[in-house]
């Protein structure tokens, strides 16, 4: 996922991941401005990252037409939303880990109720982004949609409902159904948000274009999640930016122990497959967004 | 506050507490719905308070003459707001409160991760409330005005700074200035977004009838708050429905440490006559909204 001048793509996701970071630090409060010390917190948090979900709103933008400008609010408020769920999920109550993207967790770097709160002001940042975003030229119902786009695939009905059940489910075997049900609300609501605000974005989405990205964005998302777990068992901390083997020792189910580790390698591929398979009807103009798939399907090999 | 048939400010108030509830009790999730434990959670903590933000929704909305059905929305939202930030600082890592509004805390009652979860998603859904709710009629640039107001009033320059700074302040003394300044962020910002998305609520709020009930919820939030410190002096748990003598034990910087106990209850009895002063303005439709802050007021009387 590193730039090569040669490759259009690569050249491509390298300016949109340098377009998310100044939108983002446009966005986030000045590290001096008071409160000086959880601004600061907020600025460590968001540093740093795949950056995966602003990437997949830029690039299913651009398969719509859209120019970059009218994306970076929800480029930047699906970030906030995927940090702060980090923060949380990092504390001591929850996940209880020190290491993330390569680095001390919030809670550890500053201390826990920094990063409780930490996280509650970059969830309300990701709203107020959306909501006082002029300079993208949406209109206010456009804005007012990916409020909504955003807040369900956040809420207890998706992301966090998520979270509560991965919690709950520590320590007992789930079935393949029940394990797919908790990324499905886990990481894959907000992913498939990215796509939904992408469409919101446009002025004329046609149906089946916001049809094919939401099946592209149903797919990459369980993809992504099954891959995050091989990788955890295959994996060093180096590739993963986190501690590795975590699952294992929390007792959490995942796909290969569930599977096996080379039924769950083949589950992934197949979803990259059919990820790519939606792409199809959107032509050229998804290029870029298939090679970053191609390149995020390689991160490990 | 306890309705009285033959006080119609009373019978109004009274009639408001009960819209909320209903209101509020069709936007949180049903407690039997999937993952049925975080929303169990989150409808334990959202329930009983004092409903002191909505009601001010509702009777500054009455002052402006809007229809309460254009207001639900709105009042719903605050709560939620407020109600997620009380059960994150009853977090143990926080202020680490084991009672609240009479019965034990989220954390306490379910667990510390289902507590930050239940916070987590409370504030998502107040935002996906002003986003979704097309039945009060609103525009949806009211409504994204709205989505605005509240996430500036919720966010780091607002209640969750002055949470931050709360936290840091501890066994230190502050300045008045300071622990004003702490207070207007910690508790007047949400309490000034009430008026606010009432004024937003208007099809055409009077330049001068915005102003009055900003400047009535200024003064309306720091009493509430010297007043608050006050009877956390003087009161009981069965008064504040939370642990007295907490402030104190805790060593926070209070307005009776600061001013002495006489000077504390002379300078919220001011801004309570300020605060009465602003609704002149608005003339008898304002009555409702005085009878209310009177009755906070008398609340330990």
């Amino acid at each position: 996922m590193s730039p090569d001048p040669a490759d259009p793509a690569a050249a491509l996701i390298a300016g949109y991941r340098e377009r998310l970071a100044k939108a983002l630090a446009q966005r986030l409060p000045a590290a001096g401005q008071y409160p000086a010390r959880l601004h600061e917190a907020m600025r460590y948090a968001s540093d740093g990252g795949k950056r995966l979900r602003p990437l997949l709103v830029y690039l299913s933008g651009r398969a719509l037409g859209i120019d970059a400008h009218r994306l970076d609010a929800a480029a930047c408020a699906v970030e906030m939303i995927h940090v702060y769920s980090l923060v949380h999920d990092d504390l001591p109550a929850m996940d209880d880990d020190a290491l993330r993207r390569g680095r001390p967790t919030t809670h550890i770097a500053f201390d826990e109720a920094t990063a409780i709160l930490v996280g509650d002001a970059l969830q309300t940042l990701a709203f107020q982004t959306l909501a006082d975003d002029a300079a993208g030229g949406l209109s206010a119902s456009q804005r007012l949609r990916m409020v909504a786009i955003l807040a369900h695939a956040a809420g207890s009905r998706g992301m966090v409902g998520g979270q509560a059940v991965d919690l709950e489910s520590e320590h007992r075997q789930l079935t393949l159904a029940e394990l797919e049900a908790l990324h499905i609300h886990k990481t894959g609501a907000l992913i498939r948000a990215c796509m939904q605000m992408a469409c919101a974005a446009a002025d004329d989405c046609p149906a089946d274009a916001a049809q094919a990205l939401d099946r592209y964005g149903k797919c990459v998302g369980l993809a992504f999640q099954i891959q995050d777990d091989v990788l955890d068992v295959e994996g060093s901390a180096d590739t993963l930016g986190k501690t590795a083997g975590k699952d294992h020792a929390s007792g959490k189910s995942t796909y290969p122990a569930l599977l096996g580790l080379g039924a769950a390698r083949q589950r992934a591929e197949e979803l990259f497959a059919q990820a790519r398979e939606a792409l199809g009807l959107l032509g050229t103009r998804a290029d870029a967004l298939l090679a970053f798939t191609e390149a995020i399907r390689q991160r490990a090999h």
